[in-house]
């Protein structure tokens, strides 16, 4: 590897874990500033890369800016700021059943994408189908279904980091009430996550250092 | 903004699609290839830095490099090569209970790293330990904990992406297994990712283009 490639693998190296530092759950948002498109199209485009379970993505993300829903869904998020203070609210919902259905569509998806045949995607689909079927019969598909989003918000916040946008993941809320605001019947909202521009002066977080326990106690090397 | 931090703007953003496209779940890896000290440190700099519902992380990261414990998951992941042919394997376990001790350990740390008194903290203890409790006595504290190290693995493999590391997101494995290999009690093995290099050649993914919803079934505007 050159010089130059070195270097530049020691930047991107850093930049990550500088903008990693510097995100943090933001209380208190710049209501004057808005994520641009094109910013948002790269953040929803990292969103649609994340990976999931058998590739499934059984979750929607409802990109909100609608200020009347906003003030609708506040009071169901226990009236936090970011929600109608943000640039954006998005909603992950997780799907609460998968049914053959889906399956049929994912492996349509499959023959689009890669020209496959269905028949050679045969062994993928039995196998995508008894699983899910399995995880319905012994209940255990919402518990599956729901972790999913998360990888994808990992994304989100982390896209976010290195483009510069703050963001506040938020689990506290009730998801029944977010559900009749969104309309959501086949989906339950499972967390949230606002998007935009802190407010540094007006956020009491924003100077407080990062709280995480000390890495012996969360990683552990075998 | 100067045409030069325009420029890195751009190619920070540009960098970070490009680097979330090229990753995939290897399934084939280059046993000769490690992954360094120098960038494993990053990575778990990165899951550290994720964040947690209140902050807790209530997971633990089992980084595994010893080749017989790996020898002995594999079975148990129904015999998927990345576990004994990856650089290291990951295992990402949640804790199945969170307790008043445990929040006790938390409000700790927030008086350690923010030099808080630990009265100024009384309102965070209170809600937290009750957010938990009813979380226990719901019957849902499972359900939670265990989404929680989904935002980190996303934080992990975003990472990887950003170092040209590859990943291999795994849930497919038998946890009672895992856990018996570990000797894990208090926590319960959810996903696992390798780490390392791809064999670019023995590898049938990754030539094949990567399946994803259509953008507008993911992701709604409202």
């Amino acid at each position: 590897m050159g010089t130059r490639a070195v270097e530049q693998k020691d930047s991107r190296r850093d930049a990550v874990l500088d903008r990693l530092k510097w995100r943090y759950a933001a209380k208190a948002y710049d209501k004057s500033k808005k994520v641009s498109a094109e910013d948002l199209e790269i953040l929803e485009e990292a969103m649609l890369l994340a990976p999931s379970g058998f590739g499934l993505q059984p979750y929607k993300v409802f990109v909100i800016e609608d200020p009347e829903i906003r003030e609708k869904l506040k009071p169901a998020a226990y009236n936090q700021p970011p929600i109608t203070d943000a640039s954006h609210v998005l909603v992950f919902a997780y799907k609460k059943t998968v049914t053959d259905s889906d399956i049929d569509i994912f492996v349509e998806r499959h023959v689009e994408v890669r020209g496959q045949t269905r028949e050679s995607l045969a062994g993928l689909e039995t196998a995508v189908k008894a699983a899910m079927r399995n995880s319905v019969e012994s209940g255990q598909i919402e518990t599956w279904s729901s972790r999913q989003p998360y990888i994808a918000l990992g994304f989100l916040l982390e896209t976010a980091a290195m483009l510069g946008i703050d963001a506040t993941p938020m689990e506290g809320f009730d998801p029944e009430k977010v559900n009749e605001v969104l309309g959501l019947t086949d989906h339950s909202a499972v967390v949230i996550a606002a998007l935009g521009y802190r407010d540094h002066e007006n956020d009491w977080l924003a100077k407080l250092p990062k709280v995480r326990k000390p890495k012996s106690d969360l990683i552990e090397h075998i």
